[in-house]
């Protein structure tokens, strides 16, 4: 997905927010606004979002060298996910169709995401409303045929405390499944170390994309991971971030989000708040 | 009022918006927002929002020399506030207090604001609202005797259609009142049209400050107005833009607004969508 000048107010929002989270005082929070304004000036043309929000989140490391600022509340995410789990559990066991139960799950995680704001969302109210909303947009019965014939499936995670909702739905799927994380810190989103706390690799292989960009920025990317990426039959990638950067890589890739802005409602056609299972197109 | 970094992005949000608006075309809303960036990237010390909002909309004005994009939505607003007029007049009829029924009355209004985005307000829905909220700064003590020490009152006005809710409380009002609007459009500021179509000649004297900025800059506006600013005893200032410009410009000044953004909650350790009327302080 093209990068909208609607963005541009939210890239700078994020450098702000993510400034504070990383312990910027008054000066330096000045210092980083003023860079990430100087990189917005240059209207960089066919970027995607997340390689201009990964320039800006760059701009705020160079700043103050912190590698991780989201730290403290990926932990937290984990632990008041993992809380829910078993009834995450309960609710896919006692479903009709187990694996659209699941799949919703999955989705419902999606709502854990700071980049705008560092507030925990009230996770199980997010479960109920997703488990019951219509799909805005609904390829579920593709992506469950492209299930059934997978040998494998790769699962490109999104955010740390999501995970866990991740590792229900791949244990109600049956092929193996190789579940790929950041290479390093940025934003909330998972590494190999959220995936642990997370209990993945009880319910799947770990590996991570050698990027610590958000989204999946296949250019930034290990050239071990991208020949994973090249050779895997089928894709599930979770959340906005994965969305804007690979909504066009193909009919391989199923994207699983919820919408949680404007741009990506547009280009969805969708409401803000929708849930959505949409197969990638070329 | 100071400006905070968490306005800029909201400065870009407004500039982008005005430029659709006034019908800019993709390249001419690239263009603008680049001149808005560059402007932001002087970050620009002392100033108060509204000053860097005019060099803003300044920008959006020199492009499309468009002298009034937000007429359309000022008549529809005047016109969906003076439906609404009879049933607000008998509220305040109706209440124990009339005067506090009409300054909630007032302040509902100023729901009625297009900065951020160009959707109308549910009227009916405010009001009921803001009826019944606790005053989340409550001054209302202090300007009831100052009404009934002044023998005039200078009111400042916010936005077109808010103009209808002012002239309710200016009708419980027993000193004369002179209704002051801006000299020129600025977003959807009432200027002497929006005041003649919402009625305010019957119960008030119009005049004009003489500028064509948000908020009141009193360095912007005319001499005329100056003085008469300078000699009233009271002043009563409607919304965020003269609460920015006038939060601390003496005790005369009453600013009567609701909250509608986290940097103003912020200034005023009050939650957005809080009822105010508020002193100024020196």
């Amino acid at each position: 997905m093209r990068t909208y000048l609607d963005c541009y107010p939210c890239f700078l929002r994020q450098a702000l927010s993510a400034a504070r989270q990383a312990g910027a005082d008054d000066a330096q929070q000045h210092a980083i606004m003023g860079q990430a304004l100087a990189l917005l000036q240059t209207l960089l043309p066919g970027k995607t979002p997340p390689e201009i929000g990964y320039a800006v989140h760059r701009i705020v490391r160079e700043h103050l060298g912190h590698s991780d600022p989201y730290r403290d509340i990926k932990v937290q995410s984990t632990r008041a996910a993992l809380a829910l789990y078993p009834r995450l559990k309960a609710l896919v066991a006692k479903s009709a169709d187990p694996l659209e139960a699941a799949v919703r799950v999955s989705i419902a995680g999606n709502i854990i995401d700071f980049a705008q704001s560092t507030e925990m969302p009230d996770l199980w109210a997010t479960v109920t409303r997703v488990l019951a909303a219509p799909f805005a947009a609904d390829d579920l019965a593709i992506l469950r045929a492209a299930l059934d014939a997978a040998d494998r499936v790769l699962y490109l995670a999104d955010n740390a405390g999501e995970t866990v909702f991740d590792r229900v739905l791949i244990e109600t799927l049956t092929a193996p499944v190789t579940y790929v994380v950041k290479g390093g810190p940025t934003l909330n989103d998972a590494t190999r170390e959220d995936a642990l706390a997370a209990g993945l690799e009880t319910c799947a292989a770990i590996i991570d994309n050698g990027s610590d960009a958000p989204g999946t920025i296949l250019s930034l990317c290990s050239e071990d991971f991208r020949q994973v990426y090249a050779a895997a039959p089928l894709i599930i990638a979770k959340g906005q971030g994965n969305y804007e950067t690979l909504s066009e890589a193909g009919p391989r890739v199923f994207c699983l989000l919820q919408i949680k802005c404007p741009v990506i409602a547009r280009d969805l056609g969708a409401p803000v708040g929708g849930v959505v299972v949409r197969q990638s197109v070329l």
